[in-house]
């Protein structure tokens, strides 16, 4: 059978719950109807041409375009929206931010073993053509050891590339030491950080940080998909990683998206609106979660607790318990969710940010990850957590690795 | 005053103009309501997920990016959906052509001059790599020199990559001969063909043509912006130029645009229903357009007539008459167009195909490019032409290049 074959045939019994309750939202994200009906006009009645200069679609696009960059530069505190390139999504930020400042050079550039697919795989291009790749390792709870970071950046160092927040345990690392002890060791170095999943959950300043190089994803505040933005520090020296005709976006090339821009600036703006209210309800959600599913035996969580941690990040490990299987377990009862196990992700090595925080392989296994939303409720979580009880208990009960 | 206070000035003083004709489909185009209705759900309600096969929502993205794949693999006649990349555009889907097999080579790299930026830019940066590039001249309509493109065909030529159709004065390139005269004479050389300006506007078939890779857009065919495909033949050994986690489509990294593949599919559906119809509707618009400007003194059309032609291309030079002034004049008339005018243009030169089919710099400078769609009418066509009329009037008039 077919895969496609398989996946008709669960959906075919899937059937729908009582409650649908999407925790996704690392992978993928629903628009909220708000942002959608922003962008709406946007895709047939109102600047939808090339913002080419030439007639009133254009002249609207253009508006719509630096708008848009104006509000997320003055978000992050860029000095102006010429410092921000849209690009057609996170992983193509992300490229241009590692290939693009090093195009013709050599030298040493370094991550940490726990960043995301988005910043190891490019690097690992990069170590294939002749640059010295660190990877400097990180805590049980996920964060960087700053004296091996530190002994790491040398002269020879063109590039370090890391994220504030780890996108799979939530780890918020101290990076603003992290770019302090980099210029200190080489004044001269791109200090490049993915704020994918840090953009919307905590403050941060472009300028206070005194960082090069910045990635915000759209997806990752609940914006529509095919739209990031790259930061680029007036000065900084960044080449094109792929070639054609340039429009509004200094870096990127094609035909401007206004619909998804329109989108991604709705969704930073709501990101943004009663900001403290919303973050205290995600982390109100957050610890019921992680509180509730630590109450199940034998769970363990992953990266650290309370301010530290992301305000929508849970990610915990079911031992016993064969993450894909209680992934869709949990599906059947409308809970979304992912895993670090295996037998989801097409590489066929579990989560290395679980390996990586010296997570053995059954504990990697039995990883769930989650992420809360200012649109989820009360009501929501205690779903989730009584659908994770009876899921864990049928799992383990038919597991060949239960506890005995 | 900035670029964008001018802009906004522009919008003031614009008004609504009696009708809105857009024609500038070479650079934008709005999504019609049938295509934006099938995408919708998919934003919010719909196999929103990311297809990672752990989740209902994983699972519908799954089934949904395959069946589009699918559809539109059988309709250039691919053996396999799996023959088909879906990338986030149109210049993602050449820069993954012309820079993804050649990677790590070195040799000659063949191109015509009129090819659109999207293919001469990429291979530019090929060449300053060290590649050597053969940049073909066409026939005063645009049509490739097959003996000189023959001549260039040779054992170190790795890569051929041309347009079916030129995207600015609508040539039909023969392109199978192309592809047979590279394979006669070098058997292993990759041939990508970029068919944007082709799909939906005739019959083509990737087996027949013997073509390795070749470019499908969607928002030429009026599908959404920010997706398009590159079909890949099964065995063509193919680089990818940028890295991240990669989902259901092997060269092109981040998370798959449910919605937007939605909207390409369903735009390539419309596109081929009651094709012979839609295509002479067009031809109709077309003819009628051409004819009507040429009666107009002083003017030129740029590229061939008739069925050499594509059928949604209208390209004609207004000598002592500036271009962009020409796109002002019909925007205030809603009439909305682009020109080969360096003016308009970002980049400062006139239109290089305009230029290299002979045109001299006033006759390039006052190029108006324009597509007709099986959305426009005769009323629509018989306005435009009034328009015409009277702006190229005017702008000859105040014009200081007007003939005495």
């Amino acid at each position: 059978m077919s895969q496609l074959e398989n996946v008709r045939d669960l959906l075919k019994y899937h059937g729908n719950a009582e409650r649908e309750v999407y925790l996704d939202l690392e992978n993928s994200a629903p628009v909220p109807i708000e942002v959608l009906e922003e962008m709406l006009p946007y895709f047939y009645s109102k600047a939808y041409g090339n913002p080419t200069l030439t007639h009133k679609q254009g002249w609207e696009a253009y508006e719509t375009i630096m708008e848009a960059a104006g509000f997320v530069a003055k978000l992050i505190g860029a000095s102006s929206p010429e410092e921000l390139c849209f690009t057609s999504g996170e992983a193509e930020a992300n490229s241009l931010a590692i290939l693009g400042p090093v195009s013709g050079r050599k030298g040493r550039i370094i991550v940490s073993t726990i960043d995301p697919l988005m910043i190891l795989l490019p690097v690992e291009m990069l170590e294939k053509k002749g640059f010295e790749v660190i990877r400097i390792p990180v805590d049980p709870e996920g964060f960087i050891n700053l004296d091996e970071f530190s002994k790491a950046v040398d002269k020879n160092t063109v590039l370090v590339s890391t994220s504030i927040v780890n996108n799979e345990i939530g780890t918020i690392q101290p990076f603003k030491e992290i770019i302090e002890i980099a210029r200190e060791k080489n004044p001269d170095v791109i200090v490049h950080m993915d704020a994918s999943d840090a953009y919307g959950r905590m403050r941060f300043n472009v300028k206070d940080m005194g960082v090069d190089l910045l990635t915000l994803s759209s997806y990752k505040i609940m914006g529509p998909r095919g739209v990031a933005a790259l930061y680029v520090r007036s000065g900084v020296r960044i080449e094109k990683v792929i070639e054609g005709p340039i429009g509004t976006q200094a870096l990127w090339p094609g035909v401007e998206n206004t619909p998804l821009i329109v989108g991604f600036k709705k969704a930073s703006e709501l990101a943004f609106k009663d900001f403290d209210n919303n973050i205290n309800h995600m982390v109100r959600l957050r610890d019921t979660l992680i509180n509730g599913l630590l109450s199940i035996d034998d769970t363990i969580l992953n990266g650290p607790k309370g301010s530290k941690r992301a305000p929508d990040n849970v990610n915990v490990s079911f031992l016993h318990c064969e993450g894909e299987s209680l992934t869709i377990e949990l599906s059947f009862k409308g809970v979304y969710v992912s895993s670090g196990s295996a037998c989801t992700r097409r590489i066929l090595q579990p989560s290395h940010v679980l390996t990586a925080i010296g997570r053995e392989y059954e504990a990697a296994h039995g990883s769930i990850l989650m992420k809360v939303s200012r649109y989820h409720t009360v009501e929501d979580v205690e779903y989730v957590l009584e659908s994770f009880k009876t899921a864990v208990e049928r799992i383990r009960a038919i597991s060949p690795t239960r506890r005995m």
